[in-house]
């Protein structure tokens, strides 16, 4: 075998989106944690939370661990979106499997250290953490149209004005309300309940989504142990 | 830094995948390369095309290179599909990136070590190979409903017969033609040429792909170097 393997270093990393609603009354904004580096490289620079892969734990346990570790963040269900393994990504060659994960607003809490970046405005950051971003918001957009992805951040029951803000920060665009609901209603995604959000303005029926409806099916592979949800 | 993390090293798996007719007027079938190993672990059994990452290349770089020099196939693009790092799938801990990719039938060649086999009817593979062509499958019948990727198998222009046989190999079941053919027209991916296959049976319009249409989308990646076709 060529010695060289022996070079390369295997981490995780996650992009955990979340929204958050600046003030009252605001559009809500997709936003996601970062920690900021107290070490070279890039001591200073904001990165998406993570660390080495144990020599005895699978992907998704390191994943999990180090998302833990860092941000004191659990959610139920992480996904592998990429392996990133650029030769000069980092001054050591380094591959980087990602995870990502939707948290519900609620599940958000402070954690020092830890700073909520709108994914829209970030700053520069360590190794090549931009261009992730990036391409795990296409990844949120892309799928946001074919599955039930929105629910990761969204309460149980939620009104369809709710659940077209979710859509609108992810797309990054504002949408028909009444084509909205014309899309909606003719899916067997949703399922209207009896209850309504009463409050400043007229009464709005919750809705809640079908469960017979697979949020994310990834097929064979979450039917493996190392896959498996914690 | 853990030192246990100089023990795990990262290779590259390649899932091809072609169509193979066994006898003229038979249904096509889904086929992949797989190459006899010639050494331990697993020696005798058959594995994906594949090797150890070098220290100085990319992980895309890295895919084809293995897979040229094991099979001599040489796709014009090379997918990810998933990160494989479960801490048994190998007697050494071993990351393996796999990609995949699709074949035309007059791309695929017969090389000496390389065995080509139905993907419905493997033999028991060396490591977790047969975890990993499952998710591979799984992965190409979900796609095949919401992209062109039928075309990376099929030749410029088709008949909407063949079409449907492409169709019918991956999703392992019978299409209703005239509901096939009523689902093609509604979509704007194909476009009708003016010439016909001709042959036993009466002459047959043949389609082209809608070129408009990107065959496999990636987003941000796409625009990137590592990521960027050979």
């Amino acid at each position: 075998m060529d010695p060289e393997v022996e070079d390369i270093r295997v981490a995780v990393s996650t992009v955990i989106f979340s929204l958050r609603t600046p003030r009252a009354g605001d559009a809500p904004a997709v936003v996601l944690p970062l920690v900021k580096r107290t070490r070279d490289p890039f001591e200073g620079l904001w990165a998406l939370p993570g660390g080495w892969l144990g020599a005895c734990e699978g992907l998704d346990a390191a994943a999990s661990r180090t998302l833990g570790e860092t941000t004191g963040l659990a959610p139920s269900y992480l996904e592998q979106l990429y392996a990133f393994g650029a030769v000069d990504r980092s001054p050591t060659r380094v591959v980087s499997i990602v995870y990502w994960a939707l948290l519900r607003p609620e599940e958000v809490s402070d954690v020092e250290n830890v700073g909520w970046f709108d994914a829209a405005d970030l700053p520069r950051l360590a190794f090549d953490h931009n261009e992730i971003v990036e391409y795990a918001l296409w990844r949120l957009r892309n799928k946001v149209g074919y599955s039930r992805i929105a629910h990761g951040l969204l309460a149980d029951e939620f009104t369809l004005a709710e659940l077209r803000e979710v859509y609108e920060a992810i797309l990054d665009r504002k949408l028909d309300p009444a084509n909205f609901r014309r899309q909606v209603d003719t899916s067997a995604t949703l399922i209207p309940t009896d209850r309504f959000r009463t409050g400043s303005h007229r009464p709005a029926r919750l809705y809640r989504y079908n469960r017979d409806v697979e949020l994310a099916d990834r097929g064979p592979l979450s039917r493996s142990p190392e896959t498996s949800v914690r």
